[in-house]
Formats: structure tokens, sequence, C-alpha cells
């Protein structure tokens, strides 16, 4: 079966709608989301923040707030902390940003009494249902962490195999990406991708398989893993996963897809966290940020069934 | 005007064929393309290499040999040294590899009697059609410089700025692109990129302009740009030049376009040359190598009109 976001949010009708605390919800763009999810029946939210203006804004939408729980706290930060709070406590199954910024807004995932934290580092991941793939991909790390050590790839291949299994893929293949293919002492890239192969080998990295380096052809095109003579890799063109060497091959790569593929549908969680977090941005389309709440849905339904 | 590959193609045939010399042209991939390269008006070519097998491959892709020169030269390292010589002598206008492997026609190249350096540094530029775009992108150093310093970064657009201006484009606007459009003291790639600007602004990178830090979207995406409020950039998502942080994040992408972007056209040169170079790789397809050949006799016409 194909796997892409029709499939998720088909599967999410299934399973009964998860809820998601908003944090400063009058935000129009995070609201229009947030309904649509609803009218999807993927999630319902929590709506904290400014309720004169989350009412004022949902008029301007034509959005009908009844049934909607609304927490009225003008102040961003505190609405945050409030929002955040009701994940911390299981009373939602998501936390997703509304107008507060991307600094105070990870400030109260991170925060030690209401936050979110597991004792994992955060990592990101974006997923593409692209037309010519017929499975989704798992790109990370796109935005979050800078320069990636050996230790946090290992984690951010943690983060995101529960992510991969979530959306329908048993035992992700991770692709550990780079220029080349080969191992080069020059390029250290190269070197860790060597590095977290042996470690999956070894079973320190379980539930998925990590093949690296490996250059974006081999990873993606099997015309290509033929044309090259590397049937003796573990990825053959079958990835799932894309390990990117730092945030600007990722971020780059992420921005070519969304600004040059036609088609194309993402969304994008924050993982590592006590429960999925939805950080879209105000350059992500309506689309985007609706497959984002739908992405959140079925990782905190795994995580329900999983405990 | 429309600037692509049909168009420089078609400009190609207003100034007369263009000579290709061929290091090693026993190999069918090439051999079909320089084929191709005449039957479109673009180039014709001189063969040296193994002549039996030449003319051997030749007969099997219905090639006929009539009017070509072929010095018959079997040893690989040698072939590609009487090559590289004519272009170096000016009885050619372009250097094209065949089945000499990459090391040592890089090193024909380099060679300080026969071979083609300028005293510049050599760079890689890949030149994209893409149908939702009206201009061509020059995507550099996708290939070629592992970790460029500032001072390869000012050698690269040097190097691209006349390959931009063959292509029909007066004035290139060059994004240093990066994962964030602002500057980070933690993220070198952004410190380098303001750099570059100011140099630009202060005379001495010419014939170009020259925004960064710049995320991919605000390069490519006017759109974006409107979104972010960024109206005070120089680049307003119309950029032409595409400059990498490294070989990573510009091999990743190049790659990212050529595996999913649905009828992209693209092709490759190196420069920073006396001649234009070609130098496709095995998995470039017929179309792409064409596209190379048509992208080094526009620039070797170029290199011609100013002496």
């Amino acid at each position: 079966m194909r796997h892409g976001f029709d499939e998720i949010i088909a599967k999410m009708k299934g399973c009964g709608m998860k809820k998601v605390a908003v944090a400063a919800a009058q935000d129009s763009a995070v609201l229009e989301a947030v309904k649509e999810a609803k009218a999807r029946g993927i999630a319902e939210a929590v709506l904290v923040g400014d309720e004169a203006k989350i009412r004022e804004i949902a008029a301007s939408i034509d959005m009908d707030l009844a049934g909607y729980r609304i927490i009225d706290e003008p102040d961003m930060i505190q609405a945050a902390l409030k929002a955040v709070k009701l994940a911390h406590d299981g009373e939602v199954d998501m936390y997703m940003k509304g107008l507060v910024d991307t600094k105070n807004f990870l400030k109260s995932v991170l925060d030690k009494e209401a936050g979110l934290r597991t004792g994992a580092p955060l990592s990101h991941v974006a997923v593409f249902d692209l037309p010519q793939f017929d499975r989704l991909l798992f790109l990370t790390d796109v935005a979050f962490i800078p320069y990636p050590t050996l230790e946090d790839k290992v984690n951010i291949i943690r983060n995101t195999v529960p992510v991969c299994r979530a959306c329908g893929i048993e035992c992700p293949k991770a692709a550990v990406l780079a220029a080349v293919e080969v191992v080069n002492p020059k390029m250290p890239a190269t070197v860790e991708a060597a590095e977290l192969t042996k470690m999956c080998e070894e079973g320190e990295l379980a539930g998925c398989v990590v093949d690296g380096p490996l250059s974006l052809d081999l990873a993606v095109d099997p015309e290509a893993v033929k044309h090259k003579g590397a049937s003796d890799r573990k990825i053959q063109g079958d990835a799932d996963m894309l390990v990117f060497p730092d945030i600007h091959a990722g971020n780059l790569v992420y921005k070519c897809i969304v600004h040059t593929v036609p088609e194309m549908k993402n969304g994008c969680i924050l993982t590592g966290t006590k429960v999925p977090v939805i950080l879209t941005s105000r350059s992500d389309s309506f689309e985007t940020k609706v497959n984002s709440i739908a992405l959140a849905a079925v990782v905190a339904e795994e995580m329900k069934k999983n405990g």
C-alpha cells in the first residue's frame, strides 16, 4: 500500500480525534489549520490565548467556536506555559505553536516543570509526500540542530524511527547523506556516516537499517544504484529516512523540494518530546500546517498504543 | 525573453560550430552526446583515444565518423594530455572527459605545460532549466571544492559570472545560501555570506549583485520575500546564481533537483580554465551531456568575443 498524507489522514479517521493545545492561538493561519483538522476528523483543539482576539479572528474566517475549549490568557508566554502544561499533564495529545515567537515557544517545550522533556534531545523531522515516490520521505534534521555531532545524529535517528513507524514503515531505511558515497577522512560527515552504519550493525541503533555515507542518488534512485554498481549497499535507492550532515544541507534540500517540486505535500513535527510538537512557520502553506497536525496525530496515536 | 537550454542551443546555431577535444573518446555515452551535439549544430569533435575502439563503438551507435578528426592514442593518460594540448594551443574551443578516470582527466587539465590553468582556481557550475522558473539557475560549487574558504567563494563567484553572462544574464544576482537569512556568529557560512555581500558593495566582486546569507526561499521565491517582509534585501526571490556553503549542501541540492523535479534540464561545466571543460559523470543522462556541451559552447563563444 502506498503511504502518503491521504493515507495518514484516512488512518486517523479510524482511531478517533486527537486533541491539540495551541499556544497563543490568536493567529488566523493557525486557526484556519485547526478548523480544517477538525473538519477532516483529525484533531480538536484547546485554544489558549487572548480569547477576545481568538473570537474576532474566528468570526472573520467563519470558524464556529462551539465545542472548542478556550482558555483566556492574553500574555503569550503565560499562554504557552498553560498550553504546554495540558500536554504535560496528558489532557491533550499534541502541542502546537500559535502567535508566540519560536524562542518562547521552545522555552515552554523545554520548561522543567510544565514542559515536554523526556531526556532525549529534541530534533525536527520534515515528512514529504512526492508524486514520483511510492513512499513518504523523512528528512532530518533540517531546522533544529545546526551542526549535529555523532551523538546528536544517533539521537536524531532514534527520534525519527517511531515517526516512520507511526506512518506505517515497520523498519525504516535511514540513509546518512553526504556529497559522496565513500568514506573520505577529509570529509567528517562521511566518517560519521560510516560510524552510524557500524553502530546499527552492532545493535546500538535498533528498529532501522542505517547505511552511509550515501549520495542522494544512491539513497533514492534504484537506477543510479544499478548504474554505479552499488548492489552491495544496504540501501538500494529505497531510503525512507534522509539524515543530513548539517542544517545548511538539510534546510537547503528541504526548501528546494518545497519550492521546485510541483504537487509536493509536506508536514513537520518536533520529536524527542513527551508528545509530538507542531512548530510550523509563517511561510508554511495552509496544507502543510494541516498535514503537520495529521502527522503529529498519527505519532500521538502510536505513542498511546505503545504506552 | 526566457533563457533556457533551448535558447542556448538556438543561440549557438547563429555563431557557427565550436570544436571540442575528447580525452579517451572510446566511451559510447560520450560518443552519443558528441554525435548529437554535431547534429544540433552545437559542436564538432576531435576524438583522441583508441581509434579501433572508437570506430567499433561508432558503428554500434550508427555514428558516421566521416568529417571527424581522430587522433589514435590507446593510452588513456596520453590521450588526455594530447587532447588537452589541442585546447591549450587554441586548436579547439572546449575540452571534454571521455573514458579516462576523473583523477587523470583533472591532472591533464592542471598540467603545467599542456593544461588549461589561468591562475584562477577551478570551480564547477551546474546550470538548471526548471519548468517553473523563467530563467536559468546557476548552482556552485556542487561537485569540485569540498569546503570552500571565503577566498574560494570569491573565486567561485568570479568564475561563474562569465558563465551567467554567456547565457544572456548581464548582471547576475548571486545568493549566498545558508539555512537562515541572518548572520549568526555560530554559523560560519552566514558570516562569510555577509562578508561576500560587503565585498561586492565595495567593488571587489564586479559584474554581479551579491546578497547573503539567504535562505533558499528568499533566493528563489518572491512570495516568500513578501511573506517574510524581506523587501530590503538586494535579492527578491530572483537569484540567478546559488552559492552553497559547502559541497554536501550543494551536491545534495543538485541531486535533489535531478531526482525529484519532473522535466528538469541541466548541464555542467568546470570553469576558471583557459577554455570550458566538460566533465560529465556516468550517471548523467544523455540530454545532460548534450546540454553540458552546449553550455561549454556558449561560454567558449563569449570568451572568444571578449578576447
